[in-house]
């Protein structure tokens, strides 16, 4: 019987889990309702949808709600409700969350809340829950986190707290270039490890230099015969080569929680162990998901 | 009397010349036939709509055919007719030039070649007319030519060369990011030269962090209140810090010829002079006129 529902709400995509009062995983759900489509008042049926059948069938005055705990961007401020970002240094599992009325009296909302910093200004919204989810298996924890992406994030924490994050738009960077710039016409898919090496340690030899690495990728397959491969690698791995030479203060002398387990994580692992880092590979839906259950044990709704 | 015509076929644009046997202008046309909106048979109308009026009117068997002297676009692989680069170091002016054979016979087109590099590979078309048009009315040059724009060019030449160039595509990179990225919800246009100079120092400071510096934009606009004009600043004095770091060894103990008079020049001259770089200040159109004449005078076409 499902004691509560755990859920990422995405700027893409909704996630939902059906939990068991042992944090036992039920049934897992997932629609392509993210924030990105939905006006606020659409968030409670989009959220129906997956989660009915794992509700009461009735409803009569004892009827006990299910609790429904909920990270990302359901919780900015263009989304259902705001959670207002809780400010670093902090513990990232449960405190600050906001509760959110519904018309169905099954479901007991609450929304987590993202991280802030003041200096230099940064936010993240729903990698706080990952990033919680390694903490509350590691308690330990003492280095850096890693969790590549549209808008990388790079995590200093110790002593179950984030003291200090960056984001880097190093993915959105590598779609604008790849898609819509001039380099469009010569990168494409496929792999060139030795090129993306390659790139990675050029961009960290001269992080000055990024910018002139660019152009000539086009170039080079006008007057020459670079492959969209090739190209593509170059391009990743000056991306993500000037990433690290931006953030080498963070990863430098640490080991570093890799979060993600597709291929550009890949990359990245690629990319930090060549630089002699230790890397240890994480998966990014199961630290989700054992960040709401802390949060969920954090807001006082563990079984009885 | 019209003796030739020059033209600066670009992506977007056409512009024509029409001179006399001594070099005056008599005419400027305009049209928005560039490149871009042109398959190879729409080059000769797109022409005629711009010149017929300083052609011939009748067409009989001695009817002296007008020179039109091009550069830019329309030599490109997928413009009218291919004109290959011509490889640096090399005198930019003339040499090279492809004819294209027209239907009419009033007409006797030559495309000029741009320049091609190898190491770096990087290539450039319509700005070596400029550059021609600059080496020509100083012949003694010796130092860098900047040309800002969407792919901003860097040129070393003397003796009448070019020696060596670069192309960063910073004004590229400012579009993306600031219509089409995260970003887009947080820059806009406005003035603020404080945080423009700002930004130009702490990229020249610290060149390896300017991954950093694009997300906190957005952040800092979300958590206080940043104007989309201050945020604008700070990205474009950001990108042209960037670049400005990435050219240092071409800048650096030189004097600079900064080619345009727009808005965007004046950035990078209040950038460059910040730096303590000369810099002297040219128009392009008047730069490209006059690197066309010499294109002409080169093809043996000048007045008898």
């Amino acid at each position: 019987m499902t004691a509560w529902i755990a859920c990422d709400w995405g700027t893409s995509n909704l996630r939902l889990w059906a939990l068991d009062a042992d944090g036992r995983v039920l049934a897992e759900r997932t629609s392509d309702k993210g924030m990105g489509r939905l006006a606020p008042d659409g968030y409670e049926p989009a959220l129906l949808d997956l989660a009915t059948q794992f509700l009461p069938a009735d409803v009569c005055p004892f009827t006990v709600p299910v609790p429904v705990i909920v990270c990302g961007m359901a919780g900015a401020r263009q989304g259902w409700r705001e959670a207002p970002y809780l400010p670093v240094p902090c513990v990232p599992s449960g405190a600050g969350a906001v509760r959110v009325a519904t018309r169905d009296p099954r479901l007991e909302v609450h929304i987590l809340p993202g991280l802030s910093q003041t200096d230099p200004a940064d936010v993240m919204r729903g990698e706080e829950t990952q990033i919680a989810g390694l903490l509350h298996g590691d308690p330990g924890f003492d280095g850096v986190l890693c969790l590549p992406g549209t808008h990388s994030k790079w995590v200093r924490a110790a002593g179950g707290r984030v003291l200090h994050f960056g984001t880097v738009m190093t993915g959105e960077l590598f779609a604008l270039l790849s898609e819509h710039s001039v380099l469009r016409h010569t990168v494409g898919g496929g792999e060139d490890p030795a090129a993306f090496d390659a790139a990675v340690t050029a961009a960290l030899a001269d992080p000055a230099g990024w910018m002139t690495r660019l152009f000539p990728l086009r170039a080079e397959a006008l007057l020459g015969d670079l492959s969209p491969a090739t190209a593509g690698a170059r391009l990743s791995g000056g991306l993500i080569g000037a990433e690290l030479a931006a953030m080498r203060a963070t990863w430098q002398g640490q080991q570093v929680a890799l979060i993600g387990a597709d291929r550009l994580s890949d990359l990245y692992a690629r990319a930090l162990t060549g630089q002699g880092v230790p890397v240890t590979r994480h998966d990014a839906r199961a630290l989700t998901l054992a960040g709401l259950k802390a949060a969920h044990a954090a807001l006082g709704k563990v079984a009885a």
